[in-house]
């Protein structure tokens, strides 16, 4: 293993570059570090990796191993005989750049200063953050991929990281998610960030503690708004008849849900990762535009959520065509159930079915029919 | 006229019963007011007079008159010649109780204590609107009207009315809105309320001046972003491919509305009004359950709007199916369109049809079709 990388008590393993890591907006960070997990073994031609790229709110941990039990935010998917099948696959899960779970972040040493980074770590993009994990991949000594996996945010990397380096991967998965931040979504955000910063508490990123922060609970409760459809929200509280009791019981499981994610969450990572996806544009970055797409040559799944209300099914639509009229051999699910933004982390059996096969497919397979 | 009517130099009216009156919870007001306007003339066997009730954020100043030149909030729809026509109807809007302009409310004064309401005003349901409309009803001597018509919030009381008061009207047009409050609204509301009462300027309701509310402003961001379906947010910032140009674009956009809005809508007004959708559930509030629609004797129509994801096309389909299951004859029809929920205050044309429509139907006249 490279001198640079640090196994951990919890099985993780902490990547430190020891370089300067220079962003998209000129500025650099001293030096890097990736917290990431992996499961399964690496075969002697290196050639049965798979790269999963984690949402917004998560971390390195997608499931559980032997030196951490807990489960991982995509237990049922990862794992011996499951869909992205740890006999089979070496499967890598890096911590985002920015992020609160080890990596670099708001929560990292400022070297220049001696004290954390917090309000001052500078924004981010998503290509900051794919090219991060390329420098961990070639320190690793992976060339290729077998797949690279994402949903949501996670996603925006697995998207631009296929467009960037090519070459990289035989496989894409696409999941509930966007070639670039659409207006509704930017909106959405933005009053987000506002509760976040007209928070008293807030004191421009410099607050004691983020689990203390109510406008940071307030955005979340927001986001957690959005990664529900109405259906969702009604199959869990319509039961109750009674205006007053309903209500009580709602706002509860709101205060909850933001208790403990601000308890777990840093709010600065928050802002930065969630404004990362304002930022993004694929056809922006790449100078070509729509072109880049063409750049693909990863066979490509797109999955969209029917009951999405935030990464919407056009969104879906419009990746995939922008995926065809780049010439990518794509295929395109739509998944229909009531969970809306947060099916692919719920509902195991689906996905299961859909990434299995996608994962199992060859050349001239023909395609499976969901409906 | 009667003398409890006082007619303003604006051309609107203001009704002062005198008399106390009792809300739902058993609080009193010592005395109600409510500021209506009306348009056209009542005919001599009071029999074409229409009640307009309007939707949250506005007020009885439905269209122009010659008193008052300003467009209405309604303008498009109501007067000579258009949908509902006030050459022929005698139409009527009248301030909710509750509100922000002129009627008993928050900026009242509470002859109590000999001060502004403010954050004292009581908490006031949808039904306590319609019984103090009634009061102005039979004081005007209107015992029944040709229709009932009203929108979002409007609707609600259009709905209580006609159970409540089924001999009082012929129609009743209900045009995006439910019959009950659904968790995913409780929850957007619920977040909109903290986020009012969480700004340390909101000083329990005893704040200087709306317009000088973030709490508020952040509020009235999230109402609008529900107001609107993504394909209308597409329509309005995709041209900006640019994503900071974009997001600057969408914050200013943001921006200026919430400060149009705080300008002129009372910060109290607004928790009393949306939180008294969060209590409505005409099945509860009427003993029978969902018994209560068959109480109904009007003719009516419901528009759904298939872009609206606050009051989603399910609830108008669940609304649809309780009037059907309480022998109510009802006419369903589906807007389509991507202005969402704002759809029948922007899209004049087809709810001129719509509304039109129905208002001029006969027994026996064939369904239109819309398709």
């Amino acid at each position: 293993m490279s001198d640079k990388v640090k196994h951990c008590s919890d099985g993780s393993f902490c990547f430190s570059s020891g370089q300067e890591f220079t962003l998209e907006n000129g500025r650099h960070l001293r030096s890097l570090t990736l917290v990431y997990e992996t499961w399964g073994e690496l075969d002697s031609d290196r050639s049965n990796a798979v790269l999963v790229h984690h949402a917004l709110s998560v971390g390195s941990h997608a499931t559980s191993h032997s030196k951490n039990p807990e489960p991982g935010w995509w237990q049922d998917i990862i794992g011996p005989g499951k869909a992205i099948d740890t006999s089979i696959y070496f499967v890598i899960c890096i911590n985002n750049l920015g992020s609160c779970f080890g990596s670099s972040g708001p929560l990292s040493l400022n070297e220049e200063t001696g004290e954390l980074y917090k309000g001052d770590f500078p924004q981010i993009t998503i290509g900051d953050m794919t090219a991060s994990q390329k420098i961990l991949m070639d320190e690793l000594e992976i060339d290729k991929f077998y797949a690279v996996i994402g949903g949501s945010m996670g996603a925006m990397l697995s998207l631009n990281w296929a467009i960037e380096y090519p070459d990289s991967l035989t496989k894409l998965i696409l999941i509930s998610t966007a070639y670039k931040a659409y207006p509704a979504n930017v909106a959405n955000r933005a009053i987000q960030h506002q509760a976040i910063r007209m928070d008293p508490q807030w004191q421009q990123g410099n607050y004691e503690s983020s689990a203390e922060l109510p406008g940071f609970k307030l955005a979340r409760k927001l986001g957690l708004y959005t990664y529900r459809n109405s259906s969702e929200w009604n199959r869990r509280f319509n039961s109750h008849n009674n205006a007053d009791v309903k209500e009580i019981d709602i706002i509860q499981y709101m205060e909850y849900n933001a208790d403990k994610f601000c308890n777990v969450f840093d709010a600065n990572s928050y802002l930065i990762l969630t404004h990362s996806m304002d930022l993004f544009n694929v056809t922006e970055t790449h100078e070509s535009g729509k072109g880049c797409f063409s750049k693909i040559t990863a066979r490509t799944l797109v999955v969209s959520e029917e009951s999405d209300i935030l990464f919407t099914p056009q969104q879906q639509e419009d990746l995939h065509a922008a995926l065809l009229e780049g010439g990518v051999n794509c295929r395109f699910v739509v998944h229909r159930s009531q969970y809306g933004h947060d099916a692919f982390l719920v509902e195991s059996e689906p996905f299961t079915k859909y990434i299995g096969d996608f994962l199992n497919a060859r050349d001239g397979d023909p395609e499976p029919d969901y409906i």
